[in-house]
């Protein structure tokens, strides 16, 4: 056990008096709590007016358990091999702490997806809306598979291994016809044709070393291990049936890190057992990362089915 | 240049008297001259009886230019950086060598089938059949940021990055829907729940180290290097109306790393020069690697494209 553990969250919009206006918002693998304002990452989203309507909404972010932006993370002690169920718990003591009994909604896309179905689980009717994007009730061979090389290139070199990994992700991240519309055969401004390994030669490659190297600035190698792990072990298709509230499922056409199959699991699952679920499908060919791109198209979305849960 | 160039190549059936019975396979990245016989990578499509029927045929295989199955390569000598027409050029002194001035076909899969395409072009009408099987006129963006990531990681460390870059070639070479069927969650025998980083959890895992750290022994890193960089410069859209001969383009329908519309490309393209063109789309679920796998279904098609050509 982990105890005490620090959480580092931000708030966006105003917690009302009857405290029962917040929604918590679950971040991805390498997100943080800055989901609104100037460089968050939804924030299209969340915001006065906007699909998360803050003018309405106390919409609340943590940094996960295991991260490095702030709450407890392996920088700080000794930790064990933690889970995308005790990610979520980290968070209850601050819904608590805020005196919420009942959210709103909970939502995450991909990581955040499963800890929003994963909050649906363990805390039923703690949330009335659960809102699943771009994720899985499972983790897949293939997702466990691309971790697991990320994992073992960061064993052997913490930082280069950090970068390569980071690029393994992208690349999975983006769709085929994405990657080919964006970068193509082009070439490298300033590539010779002979060149050195290691040099860029097609902008595709310097666009991933970019990020890759980008990423080993802002984020912590022993991180990455404790939570693609934790996204590994994540399998919940047998505990579904235990969620209580209104079910969002989200899928983007493109996304081959979560292929539809695996969205339709979640809806089949949360179905069979009587629930009430809404699924959506979003034409994108921005892969993956659609849940951080489509974010119109996304919000037309979500504002609707959060509109159908007030009348 | 690269002069003088060792080139170690087998041979399967006799060379007739004529010398025009004789059909030339190319291998794919990690492939040898090894083509049959006991432990050959298409030892079912090549052999007496067989859709390569070493009865009639005398089938030809070259271990590629920039490997390290004995033919001159990285290991050898300062190397330059090569391209597929490099290494189609290298093979071309052997059937000269060996009196050969028409060949019934050329064939390969993956890299192979660049090879192919690449002769036809570079050669025209020296061989009758060009049999193209799971591969592509270009490398794709997606093709070359996985090559480069794997390139990344030899760079930084040979022997340990060579086996990080096979176990992202071999997620790339199964299909999703594979890796579920053999490995799906399982836990690999004798794994505990709470581990080490670096010991394998699930199956998947330790199947993707075995590949990588077998690959280790038996690879080259600079051949990987020079082989993958070759790879990524292919690019043949803009020649393959000089080719001659009947074409053959053969495509796996769960083959990812090289879609369907990558295969349709070529087709196109030779169609649109008015070239002789069979396309075969063949079921399967065995994703790139089915065109070492599937090697019934593809025996088939193969036997009826040459049948085709006798009469």
């Amino acid at each position: 056990m982990i105890a005490p553990v620090k959480l580092v969250y931000e708030t966006f919009g105003r917690l009302n008096e009857a405290k029962d206006n917040a929604i918590l918002i679950f971040h991805a693998l390498s997100g943080d709590s800055h989901v609104s304002d100037e460089g968050g990452w939804w924030s299209k989203l969340v915001g006065p007016g906007k699909a998360f309507d803050t003018d309405c909404f106390c919409v609340i972010c943590a940094n996960t358990l295991g991260g490095c932006s702030g709450s407890t993370g392996p920088k700080d002690l000794n930790f064990p091999i933690i889970t995308i169920k005790d990610m979520v718990a980290a968070q209850v003591p601050l819904l608590d702490h805020l005196g919420i009994k009942q959210l709103v909604a909970v939502a995450g896309g991909s990581m955040g997806g499963m800890m929003a179905l994963q909050f649906s689980v363990d805390y039923p009717g703690r949330s009335q809306n659960i809102i699943a994007i771009a994720t899985a009730a499972k983790s897949s061979a293939q997702n466990i598979a691309f971790n697991e090389v990320g994992r073992r290139a960061i064993i052997n070199d913490p930082e280069e291994g950090l970068a390569i990994a980071r690029m393994i992700g992208h690349i999975t991240y983006l769709s085929e016809v994405s990657l080919t519309n964006k970068f193509g055969r082009k070439i490298q401004e300033g590539a010779l044709a002979s060149q050195k390994f290691g040099d860029s030669l097609f902008e595709v490659e310097s666009y991933l070393k970019y990020k890759g190297v980008g990423f080993t600035k802002r984020f912590d190698a022993n991180s990455y291990l404790y939570i693609t792990k934790a996204i590994d072990l994540f399998d919940i298709t047998n505990d579904l049936s235990r969620g209580e509230g209104r079910f969002l499922v989200v899928h983007f056409t493109s996304d081959w890190l979560f292929p539809e199959y695996q969205a339709l699991d979640i809806v089949d699952r949360l179905k069979d057992s009587g629930k009430n679920v809404s699924y959506r499908v979003i034409e994108s060919t921005a892969g993956h990362d659609a849940f951080l791109l489509e974010e119109e198209k996304l919000g037309v979305a979500i504002k609707s089915f959060l509109a159908g849960a007030k009348s």
